[in-house]
């Protein structure tokens, strides 16, 4: 997607680490406009008139997904990472390694808000190892549900989440696809 | 707002501890719709036009403030957990106690993104003993920003923080004020 790429050249930043900073747009401060732009261009990517349901993972997932879920008139969900008193009885449960914050997390998600009657589009702002979008789908398969697609504003191509996902055969699409970032700036892969 | 309301009273759970679990349309599963209504509302009891942000807390915050901001044609910016290391530099903090967690938590917001140039409508899903928002009062001041209003959606008007922003002089609205939550039901303040 062509703003989303311009916008990252703009004003992404390279931390050392491997770690694109676009917090100006994506993942602190949101841009609405911008998404809902991506989330016009998810429903060209996927038959959206199919889903009942988008599935985000807490936190930085879910100004996408909501954007994404309003403009097409479905619910949106998010796993929770494990950590609040506040959930109680019938949890679809998924241990991810969070990079993040290095150290195992919990996604959690109640089993009353997703069923085997469910077709789900998967949304996240970003996909490096892969970790939170690989929960995420264990929890659409806990659940008997159907899972159309999965579809990422940014992707780190060289962390290999992306790939994996594409050789398993999920319907899957990233609208921008950083193969390198580092001090020379950030190169896309071609097919985003 | 009666469409809130309705919907409280006929989904609404009550938990021990006066925990009022809503988790199918505000904060696990989210009704896009509704939140659009809510949004809608607060257009009409703040002067949106006047906003440059909304601003609210991870995580649960997240999904109503985007609606709220892609509605006003402003960015949303929230405060997050003070965890990840993928924030660097100059930032707004502001220490806050976690009813939820049951623990000290630091609410974390980058300095670029806030300034003294800003109108701030704050949202939030929950306003209980009203931690999560003094916090981010607290952010918008050390920022030199103007607070336009602060926004909720369920306030549990028997915790106390709905009514310390009243006594403030904050301009304050709430879309449902609950005074009572017990194994009788669920009792409404008249005035939201």
């Amino acid at each position: 997607m062509q703003k989303l790429k311009d916008r990252i050249r703009r004003e992404g930043k390279v931390l050392p680490g491997n770690i694109i900073k676009v917090d100006g747009f994506l993942n602190h401060r949101v841009d609405t406009r911008l998404m809902t732009d991506m989330a016009e261009e998810f429903a060209r990517l996927f038959d959206v008139s199919e889903i009942t349901m988008v599935l985000t993972a807490e936190a930085s997932g879910i100004a996408l997904a909501t954007i994404c879920a309003a403009r097409y008139g479905v619910p949106m969900v998010f796993a929770k990472k494990a950590k609040s008193d506040n959930i109680e009885g019938g949890l679809y449960q998924s241990e991810i390694y969070s990079y993040t914050y290095k150290r195992k997390v919990t996604q959690i998600l109640s089993r009353e808000w997703l069923t085997a009657k469910d077709r789900v589009l998967i949304v996240d702002d970003f996909m490096a190892n892969g970790e939170a979008v690989r929960g995420l789908c264990d929890i659409v398969s806990q659940a008997g549900a159907e899972l159309v697609g999965v579809g990422i504003a940014v992707e780190k191509g060289f962390q290999g989440g992306g790939d994996r996902l594409r050789a398993a055969g999920v319907p899957y699409h990233a609208l921008a696809v950083i193969d390198r970032a580092d001090e020379d700036g950030i190169v896309f892969r071609d097919e985003a």
